[in-house]
């Protein structure tokens, strides 16, 4: 008979609700909840306030609690959570994606020395299995790429965007409603989010812990109607992708809006959906779809990775030990489509190679192929937006008319 | 330092090459092949002669082979290597559809009592982790469905069809030519194929055993240029569709070809790729795609149950042992269109629902609802095609118009 973990909670908002009913409501699961802290004196709680403290050293000195459940907003007291938990013998189970990124490598060698497991299956897309998958199932595949939807409130945002043709802050506050934005939402919508996101994607991918602040990320928020003109017109939609990949002895890795061929896999991806797609050398091309936000998607993540540890399970981080880590850059170039007000100086021989251009009604669009580092500088001028050309090497399973759309 | 597993391989075929290239390519999995057996004399074979034997037993009775790999097309032959292999106390790996099909409870029986593991990703579904996810991942959610496109060589002949307008034997050949097709078309063409996946996947999904006679399949064979055309003019594409479901107490399952709007997930899914949609109470709605057949992604596959063999995996079967199992039943209706030439003895009268019909040039279409027993039965019949309505059920992530265009 396995033991029956005694976990002890960090917040309990959403996701921590959310785990506490899928605990509830499934049997089989050899785990229960002996003591939950919370920050915010006075809310109503759902459950009997027992369950409650105010005082984390309560769950972090409990001798009988086998599992700190990390469940907070705050990266900061988040990490000082885990390293204590740890450092007092017990496994972690988190979704904290930005606390995650931030110190991953540290909470790697948190976990050898500590001889204590740190599971995260939540943080990175909600439900898709995808760390469990890279670790295990992929582990002995050469993977060239990962990349896809790994932010469901922008997805949600521009779903609502192009289907509905809401205006942008319509459809933000319809994601805030329904609770698939974070409390901070320039996280989301400027691409923060997924980008701590791909940092963890990469180091179980690639082998290679990569500091979120490397990592360059450009937003939604400067798409313009212009934009989606643009991408109406040439049968398109406008996903905020998160990809990195291995080219010439490098990894590389950014979260950049693309225009994507409608009949993509990643442009049936709606709503609050997350979507990766891996391409190894053995595999080849997978896709994973699910929910990436929701307090039942990411609570039913949190609950498979407790099921995990009663099996003692622990991330082997097979890549990083084999030492085939590839490293970092951001010199690479990528081919966009940039678009501007009559007066902006920008023309065609910022570009590296100009592939053309042409005048709207006082707007202009040009496209070709620049470095990052110039992509993200133009994103952060006034009224100009840089939007990911379609790309023919774009991953994709086989979709039937891209290459006549981009050939046209 | 975990062991270096010694391998068995029955069978160097396509999958077998595969696993070799496959094994050789990749480092740090800990595994080596010692012997193979094959059948055929005579054949020239892409490695050293040293590896090949002609008699089992040398392969069963090596007490240095830790693992047979079992790679054979004939399911008899298999099931009787499988069972000596457990015996004599080697772990066995698989990727024989139909010889598990048709086994699966006493091979469970059989690794419960030497105390052996029996792994076989590769046999549903290709390179999708779906068992390894319907154990581990899933093994707590209560799932309320799995279906898709569980045979890579049928989704090829309908694309085919479709998308380049060839005739049915036009595109069955060209599956053959690529080695998608099995040796004996009509496994593939008249749904076994999928059925014996699907019989698998039931028992990792709800926890029981079912025979693969008591599952209805239903092929491609019958589709008429009369039902393409019909899947033209109302923007449907037809899919060969495996599916089980809990419902009322019982778990229902078939393979049937369906209707399928063109924004639904599976629409998109093209050529030899297989798709798997699951949904379950707490992860929602979740879909995995990949290769379903072909060399690399099998053998990507079974080099991955290779390599859970190194860390003494193996399956729990825990919805069985939990013992949460309903009866499977075909006490069921399902929406058809049903298209027939004039003459055909099929009216109205026949349906549990009717749901209107129309005359073409000498031809017939009746909808309505019908028992699986009754569309197995006119299945049957010359000329006549019986193909699942878009079921507006059918489980899809978000699909934008799918529900104008059933109501319409």
């Amino acid at each position: 008979m396995k033991k029956k973990l005694k976990l002890g909670l960090f917040g309990f908002g959403c996701v921590g609700q959310g785990l506490y009913h899928v605990l509830n409501e499934t049997h089989g699961v050899k785990a229960e909840i002996k003591k939950i802290c919370i920050k915010h004196h006075g809310k109503t709680r759902p459950i009997d306030a027992s369950y409650f403290t105010y005082d984390p050293s309560e769950v972090l000195n409990d001798p009988e609690i086998d599992v700190i459940v990390e469940l907070i907003d705050d990266a900061y007291a988040a990490f000082a959570i885990v390293k204590k938990a740890l450092e007092n013998g017990k496994h972690v189970v988190t979704a904290n994606k930005k606390m995650l990124a931030e110190h991953l490598e540290e909470i790697y060698e948190l976990q050898q020395k500590h001889n204590r497991s740190v599971l995260y299956e939540g943080a990175v897309c909600g439900s898709i299995p995808i760390i469990r998958n890279l670790e295990e199932y992929y582990d002995n595949d050469l993977i060239r790429s990962i990349e896809g939807i790994f932010n469901g409130s922008t997805n949600y945002i521009l779903t609502k965007v192009f289907e509905e043709r809401k205006n942008y802050f319509e459809a933000l506050k319809a994601a805030q409603d329904l609770g698939f934005a974070e409390s901070d939402p320039s996280l989301d919508v400027e691409g923060f989010d997924p980008k701590f996101k791909l940092a963890i994607a990469i180091a179980h991918t690639f082998g290679v812990f990569v500091k979120p602040e490397d990592i360059i990320n450009i937003g939604i928020q400067k798409i313009s109607a212009v934009d989606l003109k643009y991408a109406r017109e040439n049968n398109l939609t406008i996903k905020l992708v998160a990809r990195a990949y291995k080219s010439e002895g490098n990894i590389f890795g950014f979260v950049a809006p693309q225009f994507i061929p409608l009949d993509h896999n990643l442009a049936s991806v709606r709503n609050e959906y997350n979507a990766v797609l891996v391409e190894g050398a053995f595999a080849e091309k997978q896709v994973f779809i699910g929910k990436g936000a929701g307090s039942y998607p990411t609570g039913s993540a949190v609950l498979s990775d407790i099921s995990a540890l009663v099996f003692d399970y622990r991330y082997e981080y097979k890549k990083f030990e084999q030492g085939d880590g590839l490293p970092f850059s951001n010199e690479v170039f990528a081919d966009v489509v940039v678009s501007f007000p009559d007066g902006t100086l920008i023309t065609n021989r910022d570009f590296e190679v100009f592939k053309g251009g042409y005048q709207g009604s006082g707007h202009q669009y040009l496209k070709g192929s620049v470095s990052l580092k110039k992509i993200k500088e133009w994103s952060l001028w006034d009224d100009v937006s840089v939007i990911l050309a379609p790309d023919p090497n774009l991953t994709a399973i086989n979709q039937a008319k891209t290459q006549e759309l981009l050939s046209a």
